[in-house]
């Protein structure tokens, strides 16, 4: 028997209360989830090896952020179906293969839902994006991108995380050793 | 002046409804805003150079996880103080010096909330840590870091991505190219 009671809900989340249990070691106050769909995130590599990133406002940062393509996955949605929408709507990009590279957690410490991870290689572009008017679009040499995010750009960690991981899967598919 | 409204409240985080901007794309629903303290996290090295890594329980997750030492600042604490307070209290360690290589953003689709880096170096392991119950310690040589991550251990992609950042711009002082 589960003793969770959702106290707070939006449409995009909802807050589960949890009793603390001892062997958790964080004492007798109770624990609060925050459930979500799950989301999907790609490394986004064009024809000519090209990364594309997705400049954009994020109201919760009050800032401009340049991450990869990502979003949350719809009800009755696939991983791949969600990616795959996710980069038509945000790049207008078609990817030529797919790579699944596995599946995350994102600040833990509250967050239940995973975060999916795809390599999107060969990729065309077959249209613009639908949110045109509130993403820009940034072109990078696969070799340049750590320089980049180390220059400072508002990159996401778990972004360069993903990066450093595909490279050390399949760095040679990437272009890079 | 902000229409900004707390709807939401526990002792670790509160949840700000916003009004949309038609500038930010995102239709005229409310925007929820998942707001906390500020967050520290340290790549952790020994004098021998070797990594410590934690294994711990993440209720939210339902599993076990291998982290960086990392934690939330608490009121009137400097990053760096934060950071101490956590090394001592989840590893036992101290640094023998304690670099900062900047703030960034976790899961910014809905949190305001920074986290500040460092790369502690030198450290001596001076205690046990305060909750040995719950906390394994687990120790890697730096150049290992990125096949046990490739491995498939659910570390975190923040993580991964603190640590390749690392890398790029000091990698000689943590004894990698």
């Amino acid at each position: 028997m589960s003793a969770e009671k959702t106290i707070f809900r939006t449409e995009w989340f909802s807050i589960k209360e949890i009793p603390s249990k001892p062997i958790w070691g964080m004492g007798r106050k109770p624990f609060y989830r925050v459930d979500s769909s799950d989301a999907v995130v790609a490394l986004l590599l064009t024809e000519n090896n090209k990364m594309i990133l997705v400049r954009q406002f994020r109201p919760a940062r009050n800032q401009k952020t340049l991450e990869f393509p990502a979003g949350f996955m719809e009800p009755g949605e696939t991983p791949e179906q969600a990616i795959l929408r996710e980069l038509k709507e945000e790049t207008g990009y078609v990817p030529g293969d797919l790579v699944e590279l596995g599946s995350f957690g994102l600040s833990v410490d509250r967050n239940s839902h995973s975060i999916i991870g795809f390599v999107a290689l060969d990729s065309k572009k077959v249209d613009t994006p639908k949110d045109e008017k509130f993403i820009q679009l940034v072109e990078c040499n696969v070799g340049e991108f750590m320089t980049m995010a180390e220059s400072g750009e508002p990159i996401l960690l778990s972004d360069i995380g993903f990066f450093a991981l595909a490279r050390q899967k399949m760095g040679k598919r990437l272009g890079l050793d």
